[in-house]
């Protein structure tokens, strides 16, 4: 089998934003900016998905998997407004949405999402 | 590289049932029914995922990886019944399973897969 | 497409503990010991990874995703610290980190790694 090479995006000494793996890019759950709403903070968090798959060559149109975490699951109407404004309709990942606490109390929603390129 | 295909099945315009990239299938997090049992949602589970698993050509001798969260840990035991009686035992995938609350109370199991094909 | 062989390392009836998909290579969630303290708990749950790994025909500086689960977010320091001097600093995988109880009261800590070979 011929190597598969492994390129990685933002690498830090604990993890990297992203590890593209032959066709296949894995990102890093993204957050928020804590204070704000869980409206702000989902937009951010696709703004910098968007970023994250721009580096590694692909976009959007291309997501395999999204697995979102949420702080509380009241907010899931919230989320879901601006997933389905920012989400390419005709190319929607496989998706699952549970909840669980975060790294720190003010981040509301985390996303971790796979996709091909 | 050569391109690889993406293919989405049960395609939705928040989410898709299933996204296949090249030999490799996500499905969504599969839920049960409002008001069973977990015994029964499982069933159900499991259920959806064969159908799932079938329309993208591949069956449950081919998972990769089960991700399993129950919104209360002490249906454990009981969702292991279901699911040791409808796994291929020589044919098991990589799991894991954490408690999680889901998308409404109602729901208390929420598997999410990966397979081959 | 040619087929890709699927490589099931210590399977058993309810899980393997690693699957190698072509050249992916997922692992079932590994824990600790009950009793120990997170410290320990995540130690013995990197040197688990670590086998399941060498098992596989790869090592850490081959990651590309983790997923880690703490029963308790007041330990995201003390896992960290331990992730910390175990990972490769020029080979990090895309991670996140969320709060969900585990299958025991007594685990504290569970991760799931996705890597190449």
């Amino acid at each position: 089998m011929p190597v598969v090479t492994i390129q990685r995006i933002e690498p830090g000494r604990r993890m990297s934003g992203a590890v593209v793996h032959g066709d296949t890019v894995y990102l890093a759950g993204q957050v928020g900016n804590p204070g704000d709403d869980v409206t702000q903070q989902t937009k951010t968090v696709l703004e910098r998905v968007d970023a994250l798959l721009h580096a590694a060559g692909t976009d959007k149109s291309k997501l395999l998997q999204a697995t979102i975490w949420l702080a509380d699951m009241k907010d899931f109407a919230a989320m879901n407004a601006v997933w389905d404004g920012w989400v390419d309709p005709e190319n929607t990942p496989a998706r699952a949405t549970g909840e669980s606490k975060l790294a720190a109390p003010e981040y509301l929603v985390e996303i971790i999402v796979v996709a091909a390129r």
